[in-house]
């Protein structure tokens, strides 16, 4: 053991942990030149270390115990999920050890509390990985963007649901076909409910909010929607509109206005953006951000969102920084929320919709519908009738997009709507995002 | 004055400087929280004070004076050029101040004295803005991927020239009137050959290269090729291929062959590159960077590459990174240069050219060439003949792609065609770049 060395401890050694520790191994020459010393991996904690035979000594089945060793100076953990994570990085920080993670659930609910921790012990807290995989996102936001003020953040941060989505736009597929796909080239897991669901991303939003924003952003702020319901139907909807339909995260300040001080948001759901707009051009398993600044103006960030390699890229990046603060003294930007902006429900946002809907096909009905958007103060960019033909049964479809009006507006007309005897279905409600563009009509 | 504030000095007050006093005012308070300390501005050196009445006692005339006055702890540069701000920011080094600065002709010819005098002094020596504006792309390289390996840094650096070459794109129009049109909107200065014949873009390639492969790159190891002789029909020949015309930075990194020991090169010059690459798609005066890494895959970093506000807000990123070290101790990353690779010449870096060529139209003229290129050791990807009619005279047009060879058979192979009898004229030579589809035919 290097005497000088910057001595590091790995929680997990699934397809993250064994690619970190083969890059420790590779580049181990480069690692010390960047950092000023040696990084040393001292030991791996795992649940089955039968796996992992080339560890050797390495390894250990006690966590808890690793964490708080006196010869480990930082705590890499990529086991996931909340516990036993999140009590393991606690001790390890109570304990003086530096910590980067890759874990966005823990972040997301308990990030206060590592901060703190962190704070309170004078050391490193980084996650780089834990949003958006390889892509530089965190770092940009916390430190290159520190003398500016963030108005959104918006992006493809799911690589799963990016690629369902993707092959549906390309292929016309159902949803369950897509997912079918995705499941057997592996870009989604068995159960796939924290990728379609939207929890995934949500917890990337409250991250991304909280670095954003200055201001604690968690998880159960995030107003999250899936992808199971979009169909075929809704990615030709978008089409006709010149739109594709993406699983965004979006994170936005809302100015100060005469009857509210400033505020901010996240929310995650499928919505349909500019087919011109550089995101709607992401495709498969990568993940793009868009970022607007007020001084910087619009920024994105493109890369792969997951994966073994591309995660442990950023995982060392982050480790070798805080090797180099070990060795030559001082601490990274540390998360702040000093700013503390009241966080807004999803009602409050302004959105637009994209309402389809089946109506009876007789005098009125147009003027009927277009009233109650009216009446809830929902002003319409666009309608479009189409059917309405006797084979039809009387029925025609109408497509209404609206401009941007707050969420509960919105959602209260489209109630309203559906209640109404001459609206024979709501076939689907879409939001549409123009993401910097607003005010242009998709 | 505020006790435990950071005080700055600010040479220049133009564009970007008169933004940055504005960011420093307008946000105080968030600057503050950010960087754990007021940031202050002390002092602001201009050559005629007279235009910045609003500045008050904070002008002066006397830089030199400035930049090692007792009350000042870090130095902001926006004059630009070598001289005076080479010997400014050597002696604000020199005395302990912190240096941020956007001078990418300095960096790129100076950036080791700088670095030694930064180091020497134990200071921070920060310049985002000095490559692609408000991208974040600097503390990327540096911080981010820091545990791992760049293997190819490449980009639209010059938003000049990006535009020129997009309106020719658009509109067919030939250079000069691209270039009238630039000028008349404010995108081109009176003087533009800094931009169009490639030099700022050649700085920037050079710190590019410093920073992703660890070595050291100054503006003479660049090789560099402007815009001015791309013509109309070499934007039509890129159509016809699949492809645009950008001007490129590239920064590659070559592995170690049986013969010859890993290396890195740069170069900026106009290139076809397909046109469903991320790159071709950024028009106007926009940058983007594509950044290849072993471990986290193909990265791209978008925004806007230069004015006032973007520069000012990668300024003001710095100075509150700067200000923080200054506030907690600890330095940011430095720049190193420990890897010391070879940096290769153009003719030892291996490209493609698309050969646009005036032949005679007979028998065998096509073997004749072929064979030249085959003589050379370059192998052909494509050729297309056209012409040949009786009312060309007896001329055909033989437009050849090749593979990637070493760029120095390339221009010998073009050297011998020009002097072939059957060779009428050489109308075009440019160079294809995959970017990372090496072995795709455009």
């Amino acid at each position: 053991m290097n005497g000088n060395a910057v001595r590091v401890a790995l929680l997990g050694c699934g397809t993250v942990g064994t690619e970190i520790v083969r890059l420790l191994r590779e580049q181990a020459g480069d690692l010390a030149a960047r950092a000023g010393a040696p990084v040393e991996l001292v030991g791996v904690a795992v649940r089955r270390p039968h796996k992992h035979p080339e560890l050797g000594d390495l390894l250990t089945t006690d966590a808890t115990a690793l964490v708080t060793r006196d010869d480990v100076d930082v705590v890499v953990e990529v086991i996931g999920g909340i516990e036993p994570a999140r009590s393991l990085l606690l001790e390890a920080l109570k304990a003086g050890k530096s910590v980067v993670t890759a874990n966005k659930a823990l972040l997301a609910e308990e990030g206060a509390a590592l901060a703190e921790a962190a704070d309170a012990s004078g050391v490193d807290l980084f996650y780089e990985a834990s949003v958006a995989g390889a892509i530089p996102l965190l770092r940009p936001l916390r430190e290159s963007l520190a003398g500016d003020r963030i108005t959104r953040v918006a992006g493809i941060v799911n690589g799963t649901t990016n690629f369902i989505l993707s092959a549906m736009t390309e292929s016309g597929a159902g949803y369950a076909d897509a997912l079918e796909e995705a499941t057997r080239l592996g870009y989604a897991e068995a159960d796939p409910s924290a990728d379609v669901d939207g929890y995934d991303a949500a917890s990337k939003a409250a991250i991304l909010a909280t670095l954003a924003f200055h201001t604690r952003v968690t998880a159960a702020d995030v107003h999250c929607e899936g992808i199971r319901h979009v169909t075929a139907s809704d990615i030709a909807a978008a089409r006709g509109i010149g739109c594709v339909i993406k699983l965004l995260a979006i994170c936005e300040r809302s100015p100060a206005t005469a009857d509210s001080p400033e505020a901010v948001s996240a929310r995650v759901y499928p919505a349909m953006i500019p087919a011109a707009h550089p995101l709607a051009t992401v495709d498969g398993a990568f993940n793009a951000v868009f970022v607007e600044a007020e001084a910087a103006g619009q920024l994105m960030f493109y890369g792969q969102g997951a994966g073994g390699a591309p995660t442990a890229s950023a995982v060392l990046g982050d480790l070798v920084a805080v090797a180099r603060n070990r060795v030559h003294g001082g601490r990274g930007a540390r998360e702040s929320a000093y700013a503390s902006l009241p966080v807004l429900p999803l009602g409050a946002v302004p959105t637009r919709y994209h309402v389809s809907l089946e109506v009876a096909d007789r005098a009125g009905v147009l003027a009927t519908i277009a009233g109650e958007f009216s009446t809830h103060g929902v002003s319409i960019a666009a309608v479009r009738q189409t059917g309405g033909a006797a084979d039809d049964g009387g029925a025609a479809r109408l497509v209404v997009v609206t401009h941007a009006a707050p969420e509960a507006a919105l959602a209260a007309t489209v109630q309203v709507l559906a209640g109404l005897d001459v609206v024979l279905a709501v076939d689907s409600v879409l939001r549409v995002e123009d993401l910097g563009r607003k005010g242009v009509a998709p």
